[in-house]
C-alpha cells in the first residue's frame, strides 16, 4: 500500500496579521469593569458579533477587511479563551476521522491515482507565535502527529514569499513541527497572484504529480476553493482577518 | 434596465425534518432544574456543542445524520432564542448589502447575459410551519420582500416533490411570501437525485434561460454547490440537520 499524502496549507503571514496583532493587543479600557478590570461585552454586542463570526466563519460575510469596533473585545476573548481552542479542538478531530476512513477504505476506494494526497493546515499556530502566545495551537499540532503516525505524507503550502523561507522553518521547528514532505512558498511567478489562484496551482502541481487529494485544511476560505480542491475541506476558525 | 433577477432556494422538507420535529419537541427533562424548571446546558456541553455547531455550518463536519446527545438541549436553545435569529438577521443584512451593490453598479457590470439572478434561500421559515411555531422566520422574510421593492424576480427552489406543490404555496402565503417568478419542485425525472445535483440542474436550466445568477441562498450546503453556481452564495443557520 502507498503511503498516504496530506497537504498542509500554511497562514499567509503579512501586513493583515501584524496588524490584527497590534489592533488585538490594545484593548479598549471602556469596557472594563471599574473593580474587577475585567473586560465586559455588552449582550447585544456579544449577539450581534457571535451573528458576525458566523457570517465570516460561513464565507456569507465575503470579503472583509477589519473587525467591527463593537466586535473587537469579542473577538478578543473567542481566541484568547477555551471556544477558539475547542473549535479547533472539533475541526482537527473531524479531520483526522475523514483521513481515518480513507485510510481504512484505501485499496477499494477506487483512486485512479497510486499516491494519496490530502491538505491540512497547521497555520494558526502562526499567529500565536505573532502574538508571542506560543506554543503551537495544541489541536492543530496533534493532529500534525497524528497524520504522520497513520503515514500520511505531509505537504506545506503559505503564502509566504520565498525568502521567508528560513524563519517559516525557524517558526515551524519552534512550534514542533518536523519531517513534512514539502513546503510551497510564493516563487517569484506568484508575486501578486490572489491566494485562491496560487494556491490552486500549487494543489495543481501536486496533482500532476500523481497525487489525489483526499482532504484540505485552512483558516481562510481561499486555502480551500478554486481548483484542483481536494475532496474534503476543512475550515478552520479565524474571526481575526480575511484574505482573498 | 432590466429587472434584477433573485432565485429563492426553499428548504427540502421530509422524514428528516419531521423525525427532528419530534426529537426537538421531547425535551430531555434531566437537564431540568429542580427549582425553576429552565433547562440547564452543562458547561461543558456548551462548549463542545458551540464547536459541533461551527463544524456544521463550514461544512467541516460533511454529512451527519443527527444532533448528538449531548447537544439537543443546546440546539433547542440556539433555535428558539435569539441566536437563531440574530445569526439569520445578519446573513439578510449580508445578503442585501449584496444585492443591492449588483443593482448599483448594474450597468458598468459587464456581464453578459441581459437578464440577472440570483439565489436566496427563504426556507427556513417551514420548520417554524413543521412545529407549528410560525411566523415566518423574519429576517428571511424582511429580505424577501426588500427584495422585491429592488425590483428583483424571485425564484423559489425547493427539493420538495411536485405533488407537493399546493401545500408548498399554502405554507409560503401563510407565512407572507408572494409573488414569486417561479417555484420549482422535484419533477418525477428528478427522483432520487442527490439535493446538491438537483439544484445545480435547475440553476443551470435558469441560466440557460439567459438569467446571471448572482446570488445564492440556502440553509444547506446542499443548496449552494455544485454547478451552476452563483456568484455569492450565504449559508443560512440549520443545526438542525442535513441534506447531502
Amino acid at each position: 500500500m502507498n503511503p498516504t499524502h496530506y497537504v498542509v496549507a500554511l497562514l499567509t503571514l503579512g501586513l493583515t496579521t501584524t496588524s490584527f496583532s497590534q489592533s488585538i493587543i490594545q484593548l479598549p479600557t471602556r469596557h472594563r469593569h471599574p473593580l474587577t478590570g475585567n473586560r465586559r461585552i455588552r449582550a447585544d454586542d456579544s449577539l450581534y458579533c457571535a451573528s458576525w463570526r458566523f457570517s465570516v466563519e460561513t464565507n456569507d460575510a465575503g470579503a472583509w477587511s477589519s473587525i467591527p469596533a463593537r466586535c473587537q473585545d469579542y473577538v478578543k476573548e473567542y481566541v484568547s479563551g477555551d471556544r477558539y481552542l475547542s473549535d479547533s479542538d472539533v475541526v482537527a478531530g473531524e479531520s483526522l476521522a475523514f483521513i481515518r476512513t480513507v485510510n481504512v477504505s484505501a485499496e477499494d476506494a477506487g483512486f485512479e491515482s497510486d499516491k494519496w494526497s490530502e491538505i491540512f493546515d497547521s497555520n494558526t499556530f502562526n499567529e500565536w507565535v505573532d502574538l508571542a502566545e506560543a506554543p503551537a495551537l495544541p489541536a492543530s499540532l496533534r493532529f500534525y502527529k497524528e497524520l504522520q503516525e497513520l503515514g500520511v505524507t505531509i505537504f506545506l503550502l503559505t503564502g509566504r514569499d520565498e525568502f521567508q523561507r528560513n524563519v517559516t522553518v525557524k517558526n515551524l521547528a519552534y512550534a514542533g513541527y518536523s519531517n513534512w514532505e514539502r513546503l510551497f512558498l510564493r516563487e517569484p511567478s506568484d508575486e501578486g497572484k490572489l491566494a485562491t489562484l496560487y494556491k490552486s496551482e500549487k494543489r495543481l502541481q501536486i496533482e500532476d504529480e500523481g497525487y489525489t487529494i483526499q482532504g484540505s485544511s485552512g483558516d481562510q476560505w481561499s486555502d480551500l476553493q478554486g481548483f484542483a480542491v481536494a475532496k474534503r475541506s476543512f475550515k478552520l476558525p479565524n474571526p481575526m482577518y480575511y484574505i482573498a
